[in-house]
């Protein structure tokens, strides 16, 4: 099982509290010390929209790489990727919308636009020799838009990994979604020819499913997951998001089951017990509420 | 699906606030409003020993019964069983625990002599017409004693079910477990020749495996579960226990899969936000709060 780890990004990004450079650097480098081999450690996007992510140059300038460690950066256009590049990034994610809703909202242009852009980035940084994953957010429903048809979501996947992404991370935004719904989303990818090893699935626990939605991916063969130290996160674009799947309550079930992540539950709770600090609030994830709870 | 709605016993008993019997008497008719069908009322432990529940008899009398509607109530004993009769119940719940440790910390005697209590007072509740469910708690493992053999687990079955409990629900009180303990308790069951239509499923959600969990219980098919509007309670007796898992999270999931429990998530989670209300502090539960936070 391979975590992908992405409290630096999506879970700081929705956090009122700007943390300085130096307390993400140390994140970073806690997070590695936990066992956590893939990390997405900041953002291109736009200083604007994202004001806690606005030293992601900085960051990748300072941060020291851990050999075995890899460290994906968020990028969302073509002058993302170059000030990624220029900043050290030898892998990326491209980001899209599965609706129109989001894509108005979130990415300030259509869905097929949105789709266009993150084409033009993989090509771009695949020619650069960048590694890059494509997100796909709201796979199951929009808030605006409603239930999403996953026929619809499969072709998305299908123009990303065709433009050179390696992996697809499907993102239930917003986290309504049920085993019921991954099940359909996960058969309409493999009725259009993608296998399961080219995908990754992104929870969100507002409603409680993150969890039972990982379980019923990972019988379905999928092998790469985002979850976010201490449950932070939560985008804060999208209505009724809550905080990302908590890598502890992953790692809690999968330590359970006798499958290996590489990540050392107490050793997370410490990052997270301590992130939680530097943020001003306690963890959402119940494995870290809990621990914080019988560790004070 | 059947929920067994817990909130009035298992939820109540680990509150701070007391609350007046009459506020009672009005969740138990707002949970059948909202569609339940069984509803365990109160607990004839000791009042010393659980205040909140010291007006179990005066609950009792007062209850208005909603037709298709079942109310059993918790009996800790003989004396308890006769307090329980003379209050009109009708349906009873015995428990004992799998471990050592949390029979003496709990029910303050051995585990044996705690099962022998119980068969005694199921022998003597079905002689009076009265049907009984046998709880069982640390079914997964005891803080203090550690990990339990399922086998054990499901010999205390065995004993239950052969003094006329029709139905046993397993307890994870500290809600460590994950699927594959789940799966090895059911196993155990299933070996001892125990069917699965005799066992319910009872999670508490301290490191937010109880739904996982639950989804792993109806793939081998278990069909009963029970669950806490709002997510409230947990044992007072038990270190590190949580809040019970939240009937808003298991109704959200089972109706995203399409699979009829009878209960109205929308009216649930307006009891749930009144009995926030009552409690003086915000439901534990994911849906409960998302949908609180966004009514508001």
């Amino acid at each position: 099982m391979q975590i992908v780890e992405v409290s630096p990004r999506d879970g700081l990004q929705a956090e009122a509290r700007t943390l300085p450079t130096e307390t993400k650097l140390l994140l970073l480098e806690r997070l590695a010390d936990a066992g956590h081999t893939v990390i997405e450690a900041t953002s291109f996007v736009s200083p604007a929209a994202v004001p806690q992510l606005a030293d992601a140059s900085d960051l990748l300038h300072q941060m020291v790489r851990r050999p075995g460690v890899r460290y994906p950066v968020l990028v969302p256009n073509e002058r993302g990727l170059e000030r990624a590049l220029d900043a050290g990034a030898d892998e990326i994610a491209a980001f899209v919308s599965a609706t129109e809703g989001y894509a108005r909202k979130n990415l300030r242009r259509s869905r097929d636009e949105a789709v266009t852009t993150a084409v033009a980035v993989t090509t771009a940084a695949t020619a650069a020799r960048c590694r890059v994953r494509g997100y796909i957010s709201m796979v199951i429903a929009d808030p605006d838009d409603g239930p999403i048809a996953p026929e619809s979501v499969a072709r998305i996947s299908e123009q990303l990994l065709r433009a050179g992404c390696d992996q697809i991370s499907l993102g239930d935004t917003t986290g309504v979604g049920t085993p019921a719904d991954v099940r359909r989303l996960i058969a309409a990818h493999a009725t259009a020819g993608i296998e399961v090893d080219r995908l990754a699935v992104h929870f969100h626990d507002t409603y409680g499913q993150a969890l039972v939605n990982v379980l019923t991916a990972l019988e379905l063969g999928i092998t790469t997951v985002d979850a976010s130290t201490g449950g932070i996160g939560g985008s804060p674009f999208a209505r009724g998001s809550a905080g990302n799947l908590a890598t502890e309550d992953l790692v809690w079930m999968l330590d359970g089951m006798g499958i290996s992540t590489g990540v050392d539950l107490r050793a997370l709770g410490r990052v997270s017990a301590w992130l939680a600090d530097a943020l001003g609030h306690p963890p959402p994830g119940r494995v870290a509420r809990a621990l914080t709870m019988t560790q004070r």
